[in-house]
């Protein structure tokens, strides 16, 4: 019975990384253990000190909610006239933003994230799928969603032509949704230091630049008004003591963060040059995740998977495959081995 | 700005415990620090081992979360034919339920936990507050929640008298929702054994009998058509890693439960007498926490506090105050001493 309810009927038709059960009807469990590049999570962990016991057992405090939120502020650069929310991860607020709205149009910038036009979908919205951001100021539609940098192609926009849609979408009545998922290793690029605009939803995500994506983690930056009302349909202690915590003691580690960034350049170029070796071309990518392109896309897909090695391939575009990074110097050998093998 | 997020509008109405920042403004930070009776968790949580480093950095599992459920069935007693979903906390289910639901009308039979009823109401229904689930029946409301046992007074109802009524509401279109939280100590009384049956939802609460609240995890025991639209509101990775992981270990923990049950008995006996002493009578509560009624209930309510000792008041009936109980001895002896001073 329980197939019921863990196969739900859209992960079955929505692709996701992550879960090497999905194919083991696919390949071999190999005794080494599945190596899994079908993520973009950081395969270097925040090394998070021992969450305290007291972070499991009390109800999550209200000061523990405004410390995170104070540390996420300071990270992300959110300014004080836009109000933050944190939920368990961004999927919650990805199902939840198209509920806030009475059902109209949206249009969303793809081929991107699987789990926004079903989100939509479901809350009664008419998806527009569309190539450029360009195309979609076109649309009618009130409504718009952009992955910013895109997932998998790496795609990024202007701050201004984001904010200057997202005003045009408000004049319409509907917002835009950016999803900063990835924005963490572009801080440059990203539009969160202007939210609390009309019009604009920022959503960022905590797991994946951390690495800690099992805590479940995620925030909208957004106007008050947005926010109160997701907050709303959030409940109390929507994010748990041990998310909390971790939360608030990465956000506020800067020196780790600025490591990071540079490990993660430099391990996107170390790929890059391992891939363009194997035959593919990059085609995009953030410096957590590449694409590569190649006719020999399939084949490689079943080399690694038949080697352990998962990684990301799709349906839309056969010649694509996206690969995280590995995480030590045997993961790196290992990959480069099935590749070249 | 964040006030406008984390002070949300309903919980400035609804009444919760387990937090003293909400008391700060009424009485002074004590030295000791507080001590929180203000809630119905145990205060002898679970002792989980270290939480494994995977389960805070992987996106969870399906294999986790596989775990957890086989689990939950096993110590809740959920039939084959019943589904099970998991889920950050149950006061996310007790939001999303109503959802599932065209508007329509819901009884209530309180007075309850406080968060049920906006629920409904938020969701679109008409919220009736009815006294008995005799009177509920005899309304025409197709929508039913019963808290069992209740919070704060601890009632209990029959399991063919559950049975029944959601049978009759099925009849009506509708479902009864029976609100477990508290069942952990009182299984004999659960009727988790008879999920799955038409018209009945059942939530379960982990948090509070394994005294892991921080941790934000519940369950839904239900049919499999309610089960699966219930998941797909939540999405996929709705459940933490460290939640799994400590709901894993703690449910399958027969041991443990059960000692914990005969320590909880114990104690509430304990507890009774104690405020028996202190000119209370016990007119309800369930092993996880005592409702004693008092004249003096509103100064004793003061007194605690300036000792630094957190109970809940109601404000419906004033001469009531719910008592969680104490942990250490040190605290039994501080609470004690405060009743008497």
């Amino acid at each position: 019975m329980d197939t019921l309810v863990t196969d739900l009927g859209h992960t079955k038709t929505i692709q996701h990384g992550g879960d090497p059960k999905a194919v083991e009807a696919r390949f071999p469990a190999p005794k080494d253990g599945w190596l899994d590049l079908s993520t973009g999570i950081n395969p270097v962990p925040y090394p998070l000190p021992p969450v305290p016991g007291k972070m499991f057992a009390r109800l999550p405090l209200q000061a523990d909610l405004q410390a995170l939120l104070d540390a996420a502020r300071r990270a992300y650069g959110v300014p004080d006239r836009a109000a933050i929310v944190a939920s368990p991860g961004t999927q919650a607020l990805i199902q939840m933003v198209p509920t806030l709205f009475a059902p109209s149009s949206v249009s969303i910038m793809g081929p991107t994230y699987g789990e926004h036009a079903p989100a939509w979908s479901v809350a009664g919205h008419r998806v527009e799928d569309v190539r450029s951001i360009c195309a979609q100021a076109a649309q009618p539609a009130p409504f718009g969603v952009v992955v910013h940098p895109n997932n998998p192609d790496g795609r990024t926009q202007t701050v201004e032509g984001l904010l200057a849609f997202s005003e045009e979408l408000h004049d319409r009545g509907g917002v835009l949704v950016v999803d900063e998922a990835f924005a963490d290793v572009t801080p440059e690029l990203s539009v969160t230091p202007h939210a609390g605009s009309d019009g604009l939803v920022v959503l960022r995500s905590f797991g994946k630049f951390f690495g800690l994506a099992g805590v479940r983690l995620g925030f909208a930056v957004t106007t008050p008004d947005i926010a109160q009302r997701l907050s709303a349909k959030l409940g109390p202690w929507a994010v748990s003591g041990p998310a909390l915590w971790a939360g608030t003691h990465a956000l506020d580690d800067r020196d780790w963060t600025e490591a990071a960034r540079v490990r993660l350049k430099s391990d996107a170029r170390r790929l890059d040059d391992i891939l363009q070796r194997a035959g593919f071309k990059i085609v995009g990518g953030t410096d957590l995740f590449r694409l590569g392109e190649s006719d020999d896309a399939p084949a490689v897909f079943e080399k690694l998977g038949q080697a352990g090695i998962l990684v990301r391939p799709f349906d839309y575009q056969p010649r694509w495959l996206r690969f995280g990074l590995p995480g030590t110097q045997a993961d790196w050998a290992r990959l480069e081995a099935a590749l070249n093998a």
